[in-house]
């Protein structure tokens, strides 16, 4: 059974795909922006990714959120919960936590499922 | 192959289920509960929680647990180690982070085998 | 379907595999060693869980680093970067965290695809 990575670089691949299960990370492309900028980027990068594996919003099945600030979590909560169709949400743990750059406010981790 | 989704809400679903493959996420449903008291909780709900995606205690694959002080880990282990069967302990992450609500003491991330 | 466990304990195993996927942590066994040769164990000893599962690091699909100073990153990354076969990276989360003793300055999550 073969790997798929996306766009591989020497540091790491915005996905892998293996077993029908995608793994990718998603941090914001312009982190200038503000949290709800930030995480409408995440949210639209990631079914950029969806789309590139084979997947889409529907089949996500794990989440681990990571945010530098709990502030930030009702305008978060408020994009994430409608953005999942009906009945499709995920698994989710939500932690606090720095991240590498300061200007990055959230980070995602995502497990989903691929069509085969 | 579907997805199969345990409670969804908008916001999560307390666990998927795919590729014989569990993901589910504990906190104490009563954070009045002091640190034994919680992980108590934790581990009382993941069994019920395995129990209905088909799977038990003697098939968690990886855990991940975000403690929110280290003072808390002597408990924790005491309470941990005797409750998987002989042979059967997952991998296992443990850092500290503060969680969602501060009467949070501890939460837990599952990756479990589901029988098929 | 079962379940491998690699040295099961009563509190973890040193690796899971199930669904021809292994789950496994490291952290550098002597801690007594700076960033630069933490990074180097912790590498090391997972390429040598890695053969136990019947994979290598060629086939690693996602990574969680827990660093406990990002002034490490840069060390961290140089040793990272080279180790990876060319277009072999895995999805990589990384996040600042407190670990369970303070001799360990980072921590390694991985999930890798095993030869079936």
């Amino acid at each position: 059974m073969d790997i798929k990575r996306i766009n591989p670089t020497v540091r790491w691949s915005d996905a892998t795909v293996f077993n029908n299960m995608a793994h990718f990370v998603e941090i914001a492309e312009d982190t200038s922006a503000d949290i709800s900028g930030q995480v409408q980027q995440i949210l639209t990068q990631a079914e950029a990714t969806l789309a590139l594996v084979n997947s889409n919003k529907s089949r996500i099945l794990s989440v681990t959120i990571y945010v530098t600030d709990f502030a930030y979590l009702e305008t978060l909560n408020a994009q994430w919960d409608v953005w999942f169709p009906e009945g499709c949400a995920p698994s989710r743990a939500c932690v606090k936590a720095e991240l590498v750059d300061p200007s990055y406010l959230v980070e995602m981790t995502f497990v989903a499922a691929v069509l085969s």
